[in-house]
């Protein structure tokens, strides 16, 4: 019987050595069940021990992409919301479209959403949406990684909470140990003390992590001193919620002394820089919060602000963006991204087994094609990926052991049928009425 | 005999309607020779009236894309300056590494860089480099279109100067028109009064415009006042430059009053964020010059600071820098991205038949696959192209009604063979010695 169920050969992998990311050239890579058991100069493994190959000679192979906080199924709604103020952009746009979405919509919508990422060459992703059983059950079917956590506002009250704790049960470890689930409270400015500390004794006494949003802009802040004398992060603190692992999405407008305290935690940050810049938020403190030991990794957040799930497009802007906003060229250097990416995306998301191709770590892994000219001469293979790569160059993903996509194909989901059904359903899930708003945002003053 | 050469059939068109940009579904195309004769309702134009057609059901036809300002064959030192400060970037990279080029290398190295833009969607460059009859002789032989400026430093002298005047008399009007020269000053900070003097006068006698480099950080400005007591800007308009057609590279530290002087001329500015934010030089004043009427495209500089030659991603980084900047997320919307990118980069390079999907205009027509998840649902197709589109989608591409990429591969140019002698000449071509420098890039303490 065969050692090996996958065997990709010849290609070129990022890795790690001294700490380091490097590119090495010319590698097999074996795949037994969902596990990479070796990583060998090409050639040194026998052919014959392997059920099946791939050819990956000339391809770059990097672990399967994290995205660390997105809100997939609104892909449902891409290119609704251009060039619109913040506020509007909530209390116009999203909350009424969303109230317009039905349990099966979020299926089909993860469907597509998945898709995308697959083409991406993402593997796994956090989400923070409504009706997550849809989630789940999309991302059992098409074989991706997920940690899912349904969002829920404050005025929903404990027994909506309640419900989401029941989700947390029912996918807890499901498709066969690629579902986690977390508590998803929305934020600060949408739940009040009582509510957080509700959650926080929940996630404790469930042992799950929660993912909120926190100090998304400065006017968030200065509305939270206003209204309750402390940031949007010591209200978290002081709710209990740090007692539990916490993923905070976006932190741009963490203050220093927000910094400091946060050491204390487990919380790591998700950032979502292409969201920034199109919503003009600013650029939160990536250095700061790196200087003070907090975890970052990157999101997609959902693509009516950023119009793609692509982790490689988020990686760049992270870069240029600190560069632009720092106005210094040499913050932000390449290993810098590749640790945030890569590392620090398994690490925020508690996943310790993914985001890196080494022995005995789960199986996620991207064949990216490095034929295109925009990828020669290859002086620098991290240069490339970072600053010239695209998710266009994305060939074949593996995840969990298992083949999603092959020459660009995907093998998991009928992507003609989810744009048929989704086309069935645009007419309603547009409309967008403001009363009938699932939430709203308040005025600060940015 | 057929009426037309090539028939496009069944595609979304970018156009124009009452001045805005709109995407029309379901047209067919009709070329004959170089020029778009007809754009009709899908069917109405008789198939048999083609002597060639091309089903694009499901793509969107755009104007070729337009690179106001590059130098192609930079791509030889693609990832070789990487997370360095301004000053380092020139003077212990850039220059070092240029000195090592032989004539053939540019051969290649334009041969890669077009390539490189045919698989992106660009169909016109404008370039501003050195040994550019290996440049024009690799533009007439790919079948794109290029504006070609030689490169010229103040210390090599009025001898050099010209020479690239020859060079402008010996490809003029070259490719079956597909070749414009200009002359090409580097810099005023790298040409002096005179230089720049006899270089204007030369331009007006030849009747062709000049390309240069013009207040590219805030440091260069400040020098410029203290050494000439004028802005850079104020430098080339007392030098006679602007009685020429002019197009400034970037412009990032143009002051109020260069913009107001700025009106009274025939002067565009090429916009190359990428560069921008990867150096951090700052966010140039684009709104403030299209408000004065300046015309403004957009370029992609040359892959050593912006690592790629793609012209879409260039498009998105613009809008996002801008609103960023500006701490508004309504600038920079949709429309005038269309507008700068197209109209704009048509007008920069004074080629009023390029840049429209309409008839009577030049053939430059790029056909992109929307059946990719990134792309759906499709609510707002300018949305896509500007915020999800990437160059990995575009299938087909055509210049000056010639095929120069169908299916995604390359008609024109052998890429493996391009790859193999740039390979050969790698080594070579990578080393730096500072002492071997083309030229000393001031210390300006930005």
């Amino acid at each position: 019987m065969p050692t090996y169920d996958l065997l990709i050969t010849g290609c070129d992998v990022l890795t790690r050595q001294d700490g380091s990311y490097v590119v090495v050239n010319d590698r097999d890579i074996a795949i037994a069940a969902n596990r990479i058991r070796a990583i060998a100069p090409a050639g040194q493994i026998d052919r014959a021990q392997a059920r099946e190959a791939i050819d990956a000679a000339g391809m770059l192979a990097i672990p399967g992409l994290i995205n660390c906080h997105t809100h997939a199924p609104m892909v449902l709604f891409r290119g609704l919301a251009e060039d619109v103020p913040i506020e509007s952009w909530f209390n116009d746009y999203i909350w009424p479209l969303e109230s317009n979405e039905e349990p099966e919509d979020i299926y089909w919508g993860a469907l597509l959403a998945i898709a995308e990422m697959i083409q991406s060459g993402v593997t796994t992703f956090a989400d923070h949406y409504f009706f997550c059983d849809e989630i789940a059950a999309a991302v059992e079917e098409s074989g991706v990684r997920a940690n899912i956590g349904w969002a829920v506002f404050g005025h929903e009250g404990i027994e909506k909470l309640d419900a989401t704790c029941e989700f947390v049960r029912r996918w807890q470890g499901g498709a066969g140990g690629r579902i986690t689930t977390w508590l998803a409270p929305h934020s600060p400015y949408l739940c009040d003390g009582d509510f957080l500390r509700a959650t926080a004794e929940r996630a404790k006494a469930l042992g799950v992590g929660i993912h909120i949003h926190c100090s998304e802009t400065q006017g968030q802040v200065a509305l939270s001193l206003k209204q309750h004398g402390v940031t949007p992060a010591v209200m978290l603190q002081q709710a209990g919620v740090f007692e539990a692992p916490t993923l905070l999405a976006h932190g741009i407008a963490l203050t220093h002394d927000d910094i400091a305290m946060l050491k204390g935690y487990d919380v790591a940050v998700a950032q979502c820089p292409k969201t920034y810049l199109k919503l003009a938020m600013g650029t939160a403190p990536v250095r700061a919060m790196r200087q003070a030991g907090i975890v970052v990794g990157i999101g997609t957040d959902g693509v009516v602000s950023s119009n793609t799930l692509d982790v490689l497009e988020q990686m760049r802007l992270l870069a240029l963006d600190q560069k632009q906003a720092a106005r210094d060229s040499t913050v932000m250097p390449l290993q810098e991204v590749m640790a945030i990416a890569f590392e620090g995306g398994a690490r925020a998301l508690r996943l310790p087994e993914i985001g890196e191709l080494a022995e005995g770590k789960l199986a996620d892994i991207v064949l990216m094609r490095q034929d295109g000219a925009h990828l020669f001469p290859r002086y620098n293979a991290i240069a490339n990926l970072v600053y010239s790569a695209r998710a266009g160059d994305v060939d074949t993903v593996i995840c969990d052991g298992k083949l999603l996509m092959r020459y660009g194909r995907l093998l998991t989901i009928d992507l003609p049928r989810v744009r048929a059904e989704i086309t069935r359903r645009l007419r309603r899930l547009n409309q967008r009425v403001a009363e009938k708003r699932l939430a709203t945002y308040p005025v600060t003053q940015d």
